[in-house]
């Protein structure tokens, strides 16, 4: 594709269904090309061609306003709302990001990337409609999955009791989040089948089934859903790959005088063989492949969570109370080899982040060994639980959190750079940061001990193997190069590749490097040893400056009333665009270029 | 109440129904004559007398379990259970919590605090019965305000899909939370009669509507409800004051082999008339009373939220795009002046704060004004769409959070020491602690001005009036008594507090004073002024050290190389038990007294 699909949204207007087929099929082949070369979120973006083409059809962007939940689904969006997404921009640096971005277009409504806001936002937005005679219809596409988390629950249960306040509902039903869906919400979602006949046209069906009394409607709807229980119109089964359905039921909802939810069903990673067939959720967000052969680019480096499960598999062969809990991220936690050996001791709970921590606080206060494994930026949702449930009771949780640090490619909203600020606030964690595989393992031992409380091990996906694990004690750094008037402090993956750097710059005699594996409690013992021996020291953290570990020890160094010199990289308290770690390490002045000139200074 | 009701649980189980009404009578009159005089939570507790004795009439506490939602209903569970709650030890230091409380009793099965994770602890224990044959039936009490929580229905659809994991739930509805209770769930629950007749006793139910297809059971609920929807076994309209019915229920669930939700109805401040009429929930939590006149004694000062709401009430009169949002807080909020006047303008979304948080950005990014209150300790449940919704996209959303600071009674599940902490972890929040009335109404129009993004006015419930305002500007701090060689920097009430000890004292000539109204950004200008003139700096605050501005200073001071003396007087990161405000700060060393000495020094 060498130019966008079409020129503006109001070509689409007067085309026939086979060019529409023909515009999808277009679409579909330069998805799978871009995300063949640049990586992204591909099975959903599959999977919702025909009907964001059907919603710019019938609705009028950005009078109409188009909320996509999560928003990763919205490359065919971007290419018809003047957005040449190709292999050269999509999740680069100042290209275009994988989500819906404001900055971008005024066809970006709502900016998510965490699940399940898209109805609240609706909700506001409808508020803001009274005002504004600008806003035309308001629509919240969302996903199966997103409409199990607490918070669409919230939404819905007020949005039922405002008939004035009309939002139409689209639920995206392709049987997977991002990998097979659970919950009873999703077990019904999965009896619904396709009608390739309806019953009723939703013509009809606007003159007779919205005035009739709730009992009566229940012989329409033989399955009892939330949605009709709620008092919603509720239409199920409309097939999301056939124009001609999806241009009936979207302007019988634009029609409609009242909000309305469309179940429509999807087929994610539709058009690509080896994304259909997919059952684990890999083709969900996927590194390079090739389209021929459907070989996924590896990862380079070892995963660290797989590493981590396949230590829990053994771990659980000596103890039965051990059980992983995770929202929805059985293969992007690595849990893969896990949940081979050991199905019945995972708890995968869907994209439900607070119930997890509430299951695990529970589970632990009553003699189990809870591991909890989600993703830096998703345990955000679960903080007011972490603080009250597992926290304030010392339960020995131990919290795997994945893609800590910067992430690269996900822009804003996946960044794992608060966890360490956040976790901070909340007292009796313990918060760990693994340099390699070996401690992490380590760190996950120490954790299931349960002497210590709640043990957060925060960690990147991959991180080298190095078997140095001198001293291992809770609470304790380690010296990786030994001291020396100059040292540095840091902990993740930036120990090994800034002693890699030192040996290639040729500074192993003259600066000291320490691995800070604990952030909390900190070794203190060490840490005034550094300061002894040192006339300047180093702090290098990929996380945000409040609450760092850098701080804490200005805060330390203070306190010992060190007077040399301190310097401390690592981001301003701010939001990171998408881009590679190296780039945004660049951008945001923290890169080893930088921490070179400060060493060489 | 000279002694306990019972002596153990097991008298409770020949009792007649005659008995079981009298002793609901002694607990009843026990109850209102201790809150009377202790304050605490009424209307619940004298609501869920007969449901309380039922259920330890029924169940084998503490082999059974029985987990009380929220737990601020539990006084029968502790008349019950060996505890004397009386006027002299209820929510008072080293007395009896207010809540559940694990270190009181066995009984007390899990902490809670904050609504809705009752069934997600239940999910968890059920985990824990595979391995501990201790453990007997479970069962989760939860009123109807806390179901509709995102958390709760995480849980429920999980619960949904596990047959083998039988846990009880039972719905305390009195159709009131905090106050009346407000989405589609609440309006159905409202729609339910209790039966005084059922149709079908519970044992004939077992055996018929248990084995039928769901297309035949919604004959039998013609009210589509969420829970029939989720495939539960539930029923309906019991009455909760009735011991037949209820004992009958309870022992059909306690030898179900599955799930089963109970709905009860019940009258909350049952047995006291003015509790009974409450319609706004001033009968909910109460400060002491007069039994007879049913008038509550009054708060000492200013009740912040009720100023706040008053200044919105004009702000609204020339500025319709104002919205106030709460999560089933208008009265405890001190909303009733506005609810009063904009009943259109006010948003309340039941016990949501997700929900509140995301509306309230998309209505701030869509040209609105919108104004969330909530308290310092449920705004946590929100910390996700603070950091993602609110500041990521720096929507200017005012936040007014009372109960800030060291909250008294209530104890450790409602303090609100942790939001400068979790607050400072988000990018471009501001953050604001008004002296007084005067300076909350004045920051609250700076908030209003929409100029800097997400603006948080954190406050305790009640503060002095005082109308001395000199330079108010944003970001600014204001030297309350001329600084000398000896500096105190405090915010809140702390401000004028101090200053009148330092009046009692005869020190204001001796040390300095300054209102930090600012938190972040704080004033750095002012700051270096201080630093210029200061000996000593003290920062006095009631929060946790982790990220407070005594933490901020510290770092400050040392990027200034400040060399001379500084006192941070703040909370150790941890958690505070029940009492009052100035029992804790002595406990955790931070009264006054200290303080004095440190001037003294």
């Amino acid at each position: 594709m060498k130019e966008l699909p079409i020129k503006n949204l109001g070509d689409l207007k007067n085309k026939s269904e086979d060019e529409l087929k023909s515009l999808a099929s277009d679409i579909r082949t330069h998805i799978i090309e871009t995300v063949s070369k640049t990586g992204g979120h591909l099975s959903s973006n599959l999977g919702i061609v025909e009907l964001t083409i059907a919603l710019h059809k019938v609705f009028d962007s950005p009078k109409d306003k188009i909320i996509f939940d999560v928003s990763h689904q919205t490359y065919t969006h971007k290419l018809l709302t003047g957005r040449l997404i190709n292999e050269t921009n999509l999740r680069k640096l100042d290209g275009y990001s994988g989500f819906a971005k404001k900055s971008e277009s005024e066809h970006d409504i709502y900016e998510a990337g965490h699940s399940s806001t898209a109805i609240s936002a609706a909700i506001g937005l409808s508020y803001a409609k009274e005002h504004d005679d600008s806003i035309g219809e308001i629509v919240a596409v969302i996903g199966d999955a997103s409409v199990t988390n607490g918070l669409s629950f919230e939404a819905l249960n007020f949005l039922a009791t405002k008939p004035d306040r009309k939002v139409i509902i689209i639920i995206n039903d392709n049987e997977m989040g991002v990998s097979k869906n659970v919950g009873a919400l999703a077990e019904a979602f999965n009896k619904i089948r396709i009608k390739r006949k309806h019953r009723f046209a939703p013509k009809v069906l606007k003159n007779f089934l919205f005035r009739v009394k709730s009992s009566i409607k229940s012989f329409v709807y033989p399955n009892p859903n939330i949605f009709s229980a709620l008092q919603f119109r509720y239409f199920e089964g409309i097939d999301g790959h056939d124009f001609n359905q999806l241009n009936d039921y979207l302007t019988f909802a634009k029609n409609a005088k009242q909000s309305v939810i469309l179940h429509v069903k999807t087929t994610k990673g539709k058009g690509y063989e080896f994304a259909e067939k997919d059952v684990d959720g890999k083709w969900h967000s996927v590194l390079p492949f090739d389209i021929k052969t459907g070989v996924i680019k590896n990862s380079s480096g070892q995963i660290v969570g797989e590493h981590l499960s396949r230590t829990l598999v053994q771990k659980t062969v000596e103890n039965d109370k051990i059980y992983v809990i995770t929202p929805a991220m059985i293969l992007g936690s690595g849990l893969k080899p896990y949940v081979t050996s050991f199905p019945e001791h995972i708890i995968d709970v869907g994209i439900a982040e607070e119930n997890a921590a509430v299951i695990a606080s529970s589970m632990a206060e009553n003699g189990l060994n809870p591991i909890v494994f989600m993703y830096s930026t998703f345990l955000q949702r679960a903080y007011d639980e972490l603080l009250h449930d597992v926290g304030r009771t010392s339960s020995p949780v131990v919290f795997c959190v994945d893609r800590s640090g910067i992430v690269a490619d996900d822009g804003d909203t996946h960044q794992g750079i608060y966890d360490i600020a956040y976790l901070s606030s909340i007292p009796n964690f313990t918060i760990s940061a693994p340099s390699c595989i070996e401690e992490a393992i380590k760190l996950l031992e120490l954790g299931l001990t349960k002497k210590y409380g709640p043990f957060v091990i925060r960690y990147p996906k991959c991180l080298l193997q190095n078997s140095s694990l001198e001293n291992f004690e809770y609470g304790t750094w380690n010296v990786i190069n030994k001291l020396n008037n100059v040292n540095i402090i840091t902990y993740g993956s930036d120990v090994y590749d800034i002693y890699a750097m030192l040996i290639k710059e040729g500074l192993t005699d003259k600066i000291g490097l320490v691995n800070a594996r604990f952030i909390n409690p900190y070794d203190k013992k060490l840490m005034d040893e550094i300061i002894d021996v040192s006339d300047k020291i180093i702090v290098y953290e990929q996380v945000i400056k409040t609450s760092s570990l850098g701080s804490k020890i200005k805060e330390y160094l203070f306190d010992k009333e060190y007077n040399k010199k301190y310097m401390h990289f690592a981001l301003e308290d701010s939001y990171l665009e998408t881009g590679k770690v190296e780039e945004l390490k660049t951008k945001h002045k923290i890169d080893y270029k930088k921490l070179l000139e400060e060493l060489k200074k």
